[in-house]
């Protein structure tokens, strides 16, 4: 097992990596302050691992709520949220009940908001089950639910107590959604660490075959790249906003498609290739550059390019960004692969030729 | 005008309280990190302070968005909350776009609670025009929604900006309501100091016949005791409860009664006598207090006893309260006129003995 630290001053909390951990119960035990939790999942999930898991806490004196939520992002609005809330109430939860994600992002999102406004905030702790829930969205306290339209426009930013990565759980995730957590592992390297992204064309191979070691690797390495960009800037008011690279894009596609339809990472896969691609018609990358990292999407098993879309269509997706200041689009770029800039002055008629060219 | 600062470190911020502050709008404006503020209020409220106030703030270059909700405690719910985040997006309302929330306690909890969740957090402030508003709940934090199994069980601890309170928004104040706000008023006497509590009992006539000077006196008091509390304990892990003398009681026969057919002020005040009769019954004050008590309620206009409602009611009422712990209902009591603790090893015989005495 290996393990980090978020630095969040008297709010750190660890997360812990590695095979076999969803049967070490106590890890999980010590961080409860009642003998009491939640455990929330959803029914993809529950028969694969919630008994297992109850039955560890409860062997630690543990009492335990079990919540079944339905599967998939199209639930991850307010009327699952209520759900969260009609079983806590019903079972008398606390304030120092501790809620337990067990699952992927959608989970995590919307177990760490009902956290988050439960009695106006109850502890809570976050098991992901997919490669972009134990990379991404378990850490760093960003937590919430879509609006017909936009996506993750309410929410929290609420930290964890806790993130276990159980590296087993992904030898039960469909392969389309490892490839779906690769997008987020690789926006890392693209980010801030050009080595990372090289090692990540050599050992793309290894990490869809689900190699232990070289999971581990990519997942320490991701979540401490994250970590180390949250305790800089917690709430997103400067270099948070790095970590959005090709979401900007990417939620457009997601909210265009319908939630569910193209998953957030494949979203995010084609939309990085896009800021790739405006980053290179500001003459700031070269064509290798974008070549590379069309490339790396699709050893990944992902999509290089975004669906069909009308220019009003991009547009409006793209100003329900939450990064939009003053009416502005901001816009994660790449001045190398490695090095990441955030931008409010891109040319309107350049974004335009990126987006027609990606039509075609 | 007079100022106080609820001291929270870098969210510190300052309460104005006095006579035409609503026509002063550069008071808010100097708070607004963008030019740009959405003014969240009521039906009643509207037609009374809205024209005026988004006035100013136009008139002081900001670009002012308005959102009008249902009036009423019955409307503190998601769907509610729903329709200020719709309007928000709609009018592209950004992360650097204050919520405004112009109104009593309901307002002030929906646009702070739809601050805290808006894009995962947007700046507010707090401009109450009701006595109980002014006094304690655009005070601390504190905001929510309710749910059908209990009040103010979904929510969120969120500082505002700035609170400014005009005096002569009271004027316009059901007299039935400004007894309610009374209530609190007078909760900060008993719990904290016998001094302003026995200036309470000589002056009430001069408060709801609107005295200004009285006026000024009894929220700048209210507001100083509340923010000296807040300062310690911001997330009512300990001290904060204090804070909660009477709500116990009320928070049960807000529920049972139906939210809104007594006033949250009303069921505090009955609440407040049943927590001095308990107190009574555990010998810490005497039989002249707890009358004094009663006393005082009347001479504010408000109730000096509960409905009459069966003992599960009760049980079931105050189970649901947040300070319940490991399954104990914790209550806030009296030691003295001036002198409060919290304490969670009632026996349930005087207990039983003071919901039974109270129906008589």
């Amino acid at each position: 097992m290996q393990t980090l630290t978020v630095a969040l001053g008297h709010r750190s909390y660890p997360i812990h990596i590695g095979a076999g951990l969803l049967d070490q119960p106590e890890l999980i035990a010590a961080h409860l302050p009642q003998p009491r939790a939640a455990i929330v999942t959803n029914t993809t999930v529950a028969p694969l691992y919630l008994a297992r898991l109850a039955a560890g806490l409860r062997a630690h004196g543990v009492d335990v709520v079990e919540i079944v939520l339905p599967d998939g992002e199209q639930w991850k609005d307010w009327a699952t949220l209520n759900q969260i809330f009609d079983s806590l109430l019903a079972h008398h939860c606390e304030r120092k009940t501790t809620l337990v994600a067990l699952g992927g992002g959608v989970v995590g999102d919307l177990t760490g908001f009902a956290a988050a406004c439960y009695l106006r905030g109850v502890p809570f702790i976050q098991v992901p089950t997919t490669l972009l829930a134990q990379v991404d969205s378990s850490v760093g306290g960003k937590t919430g639910i879509n609006h017909p339209m936009g996506k993750n426009m309410i929410g929290a930013f609420y930290q964890p107590r806790l993130v276990l990565a159980d590296t087993d759980t992904l030898h039960t995730l469909p392969a389309r959604e490892l490839s779906a957590g690769l997008a987020e592992v690789i926006k890392y390297g693209l980010i801030r660490d050009a080595g990372f992204f090289g090692w990540l064309e050599t050992n793309m191979e290894r990490l869809r075959a689900l190699d232990e070691q070289a999971l581990v690797h990519a997942i320490h390495h991701s979540c401490a790249v994250k970590a180390e960009i949250v305790a800089g800037d917690e709430r997103e008011s400067g270099m948070r906003a790095l970590l959005n690279l090709g979401h900007t894009f990417g939620h457009a596609i997601e909210s265009a498609m319908g939630y569910g339809n193209w998953l957030h990472g494949e979203a995010v896969a084609a939309g990085t290739v896009m800021a790739a691609r405006l980053s290179q018609r500001l003459g700031w990358i070269g064509e290798g550059d974008a070549a590379r990292i069309a490339a790396i999407m699709r050893s990944a098993g992902l999509p290089d390019r975004p669906p069909e879309l009308d220019v009003e269509v991009w547009m409006r997706g793209m100003q329900l960004d939450k990064k939009v200041e003053d009416g502005r689009i901001r816009f994660v770029l790449l001045r190398a692969i490695g090095e990441s800039c955030l931008s409010a002055d891109v040319p309107v008629e350049l974004l335009e030729r990126v987006l027609a060219d990606s039509a075609g």
